[in-house]
């Protein structure tokens, strides 16, 4: 009977979000705005289920989300499912399934949401919509022009001005030439200075250095890490080798793709920042980042 | 290394679905053709997470689905969850959080997707999308009308004829003013019996008899409930006395909705179905599907 008198709470689950007619016409106008300008660039819409197989993102995803972040659970026959925590894996499953059917270049995006389990804060809940937009089988950088131009184009049609947001950007490839080909570490080590390089913003400079050294990394490596965090394009070259670098596919692709942001008008709303790193082990090429400039929106 | 070397399948999980874009351009032409109907019916959206507390559904939904084919699970801070296998518990919990402050009456509509751990077959996934259409704080008659207004345009804009689909419809209070009133019936036997009637379209009618009588129902009863899934408005009061009928709201409304059905030149596309139960314990009052002429889809 006690069970039977206690009130039921009307709260969603904490970290998600109800949307009332009002909050429910904001997300529509966001989200019609994103689907305008990815038909715009001609991208096919898809979709896929929010439960998926575990092994894909036991093999896919970064490992601080599997292990801590993940929704995962056995259904009534015993496989063992999970909530999608983001959209990639999801998105090469289905590429990988049909991909020699699919006529290429493949140009694909989805609007989907994702559970992550961490502790609701400001701007970030359990559950959160995202926007995927992918080419797949075109490896020229016209591709990643192509997905930078849809950045700039859906944030100035939200409104934004060039003041407002950057799109910062490095590429996987010249960290690789700073590791492995400059400094010589091991690929365990690159991991762990990778993984070390990717927490910077939220550290400062001693501390850093400190945890660096607690790698084993020695003083000279120290310094040309840290100096690689805050170098332009310009100055790359005074930390890896020029012999290395002009080999870098890395640094070429970076190169030719700010040659097409210049010659568009796009070039002002980008900068090369080697400290863009991004969490999951997956990403192998040019990596970025929208940031909001207003200092008030700092994460 | 077997684990490694180990092939990912690229299949969805069974019984979920990918859209790949041209089955997400026949699914954004449903969804689209939804919306479109609720608006121009003055309808607003909104929406709500598909992972909710586990007791909104434990203390809302029927006993089968809670039992068998629910998605539940504990997250990693030891709360119960469950996946969401319909949408009106959540919807009626919004409701309730804001009822004061929401102006009346509300009318609204969600389309969202539900997941039920069931055998998939034709046409019956596990994970399937549904439009949910409501209106709260109208008791008259003139709120039902509106829905059925609705769920007759939303099928003539998908191109279906007069001759190919039928509203049918009955009230659950008519099924009381059988079992309680005229049967005289307990209310656990009530619940017996109503949900055997729920399954009758799936039963020979010897079986259904049999059934019955199994329950302990008497030959006479039998024979009524049994004359009552086959009458029309009309011969109605043969089985339930008039003294009974013409107090019951259940039979008042219905008489009064096919007069304003009528009126408006709806009511060819409506059925009067005693048959007709709905197996969701919380329905008490109008209950109604939408049947598929076409003998080759019958379920």
């Amino acid at each position: 009977m006690e069970q039977k008198n206690k009130k039921l709470s009307t709260q969603s689950y904490k970290g998600a979000r109800d949307f009332y007619p009002e909050d429910m016409r904001a997300r529509n106008y966001i989200f019609e705005t994103w689907k305008k300008v990815c038909r715009k660039y001609g991208f096919d819409e898809y979709d896929f289920p929010i439960l998926e197989p575990y092994e894909i993102f036991a093999a896919k995803t970064g490992e601080e989300i599997v292990k801590d972040q993940l929704y995962s659970f056995e259904d009534k026959g015993g496989r063992k499912l999970a909530i999608r925590p983001e959209l990639t894996p999801g998105t090469v499953r289905m590429i990988a399934q049909k991909y020699k059917e699919l006529v290429q270049p493949i140009k694909w995006f989805m609007i989907g949401n994702n559970w992550r389990f961490e502790k609701p804060q400001l701007g970030r809940g359990r559950e959160f919509y995202q926007l995927e937009v992918n080419i797949f089988g075109e490896k020229s950088v016209a591709a990643d022009f192509e997905i930078f131009s849809i950045i700039i184009d859906v944030m100035t049609a939200f409104g934004a001005k060039k003041e407002q947001f950057a799109l910062l950007l490095s590429d996987r490839r010249l960290i690789s030439a700073l590791l492995s080909n400059a400094l010589k570490l091991s690929e365990e080590m690159q991991a762990k200075v990778r993984r070390l390089m990717d927490k910077r913003s939220k550290m400062e400079k001693e501390e850093f250095l400190a945890s660096l050294k607690e790698l084993g990394i020695n003083p000279e490596q120290c310094r040309k890490v840290e100096a690689f965090m805050n170098c332009s394009l310009e100055s790359i070259s005074s930390i890896i080798p020029p012999e290395i670098l002009n080999e870098n596919d890395g640094y070429k692709s970076i190169k030719e793709l700010f040659e097409m942001l210049n010659a568009s008008g796009l070039g002002d709303y980008c900068r090369f920042d080697p400290s863009i790193i991004r969490g999951f082990d997956y990403s192998d090429g040019l990596v970025y980042e929208v940031f909001d400039k207003n200092p008030k929106n700092s994460r």
